[in-house]
């Protein structure tokens, strides 16, 4: 392994192959969930080897912003394990991440070759690229004074998109360029990646505010507690007036996270509002119109039907039937 | 530009284009030594736009590095400049250099694509994840206990090789792999480049830690200040007994940097020693073997004569006649 092995040793951690000793172990480590929609689809168009290296570059690179965005947010677990910052110093975390980052450019390099297409590495690229514009946007959104423009449902579903939505983008479309599939074609798993995508991030931006740690694996209430400027924060604030409203400035103005009994109160103030079923349905909205799209895809039926069943799987809120969290009992304040 | 423009705009700001408000300027930037090597090579070989594309991919990934590694090190000022994270903070300074890293990819894709050399992309990555161990390496070094086996010129000269080595390296292989030469033409590239990028490390280690911030651009003395682990303090530990040994060891194991009446009593330490001139002496020889490998390579003899005066021009401790930062009367301590 030469030298450096105990950098590598950093990153398969993080990865889920070893423990904080680096000895095998098998736990939770991520849900592999873009790989495997990118080889899903590369199996409905019977292109599965050829679309590998790309599912690896895009896991590779997924878990190599997670691992610079824990230093970056001083997130201290992930996955109900502490994080490579806090395990290892600040230092590591970004030169591993770095190096993470590189491996997954050798991967982007293969995709193309693999792939006989040239356009999948460069597509890939410019999406990472994206990704890292999308963690700027998320930056600005969190330091912006609360009635800045970017403060907004706009300024947030921008943010989300380039943070969240195009990995998921890029995991879709990659089997279609790797198929040779039509630029139509191609439109439709780009808008079936990209709904399932910012579905999946404001279900889960609704749980970081709501639910509590047994469901999402954070701090109860995370996101509140942060006074993260999120979808639910975002419609509540838009519709509140006067003194509601001024209270909720100051809680999201401190310099500090919440206390518990200010947490109770944000989240009274917000309920007071129609913010909880504003982001329901809008995340039902992007759900439905992943659902749309994959409809549409050239795809035998029972692709589609897994196409579908993912976008229920990943954000249960977008299941007319459902918007499961919200009546969970273990979501009462902890 | 988008949303995330003023991302660009410190990336803009850290290769010398703008100043801090985003304005055009003109500073001293960086030597854009490697790319020049890498193009004063291509055009040897009559070779010059194959390999223009891995040049900037070098620049680009080096300027990476430097953002991280201020970060990482805690540098306020490089070139002169605040740095990234001085200016915008460690966020920022984390996640536009992860951009950066993302657009040099993108050109090493274009790199073995304008070649018509595959290879040259993998070449390049590979080299990329050598510099981000050697960088581990660097913290496994600032870190060990003072005896352990890495605290050793052997330690020391398998982290430059890596941390510094191989970029310029690469930079000289680069025009080799897209003039198709043979296998031994570009091991004597690869000879040249890395005995140069060592030569030039250890001549800087030796600046930075015996010379003032008006020959460095940094502080006076700055790796006895922080008590660094370079090849000067190894040469004298080495050699040391006793006392004098017992003393270096409590400087150098200080938590916090050397106030100025330490860092003379250190210099006085090292001086007593033949550290000085051991490391002149290594900064020669590889200086020397740089020179030879270039004597040898098939290029036209101006050409060699230029590779040979950029060894003198970067690592002047090289120079027989020379060691002209040691005779420079503003090295006195200040």
């Amino acid at each position: 392994m030469g030298p450096a092995a105990r950098m590598y040793q950093m990153l398969r951690y993080f990865m889920g192959y070893v423990d904080a000793e680096f000895m095998p172990t098998e736990i939770e480590s991520g849900k592999r969930f873009r790989p495997s929609l990118a080889l899903l689809i590369a199996d409905g168009y019977g292109v599965r080897e050829k679309v590998l290296p790309a599912a690896v570059a895009i896991e590779l690179f997924h878990n190599f912003t997670l691992i610079h965005d824990d230093v970056e947010d001083h997130d201290e677990f992930r996955r109900n394990r502490p994080t490579v910052w806090k395990l290892w110093g600040i230092n590591h975390a970004i030169n591993s991440g770095d190096m993470q980052l590189v491996i997954a450019s050798e991967w982007v390099l293969k995709a193309g070759e693999v792939a006989g297409a040239p356009e999948l590495s460069r597509t890939l690229l410019r999406t990472f690229g994206e990704v890292a514009e999308g963690q700027y946007l998320d930056f600005e959104l969190a330091s912006a004074p609360l009635d800045a423009a970017n403060v907004s449902e706009e300024g947030y579903l921008q943010m989300i998109e380039k943070k969240s939505g195009v990995l998921v983008r890029v995991a879709a479309e990659a089997a279609g360029i790797a198929a040779g599939k039509s630029g139509e074609e191609i439109g439709l798993l780009r808008e079936y990646g990209m709904y399932l995508g910012t579905a999946y991030q404001m279900a889960d931006d609704y749980r970081s505010a709501w639910t509590t740690q047994q469901i999402t694996g954070k701090d109860t209430c995370s996101d509140i507690r942060e006074h993260k400027r999120t979808l639910p924060f975002l419609y509540a604030y838009e519709e509140m007036e006067g003194n509601a409203r001024e209270r909720l400035h100051q809680l999201y103005s401190l310099e500090r996270q919440l206390a518990d009994g200010e947490i109770q109160e944000a989240i009274a103030l917000l309920d007071a509002t129609r913010s909880r079923s504003r982001v329901l349905g809008k995340v039902r909205e992007h759900a439905a119109r992943a659902k749309q799209a994959a409809a549409r895809l050239d795809l035998a039926p029972e692709t589609k039907a897994l196409l579908v069943g993912i976008v229920d799987m990943l954000v249960p809120e977008g299941k007319e039937s459902a918007a499961v969290a919200v009546e969970h009992p273990s979501i009462a304040l902890a």
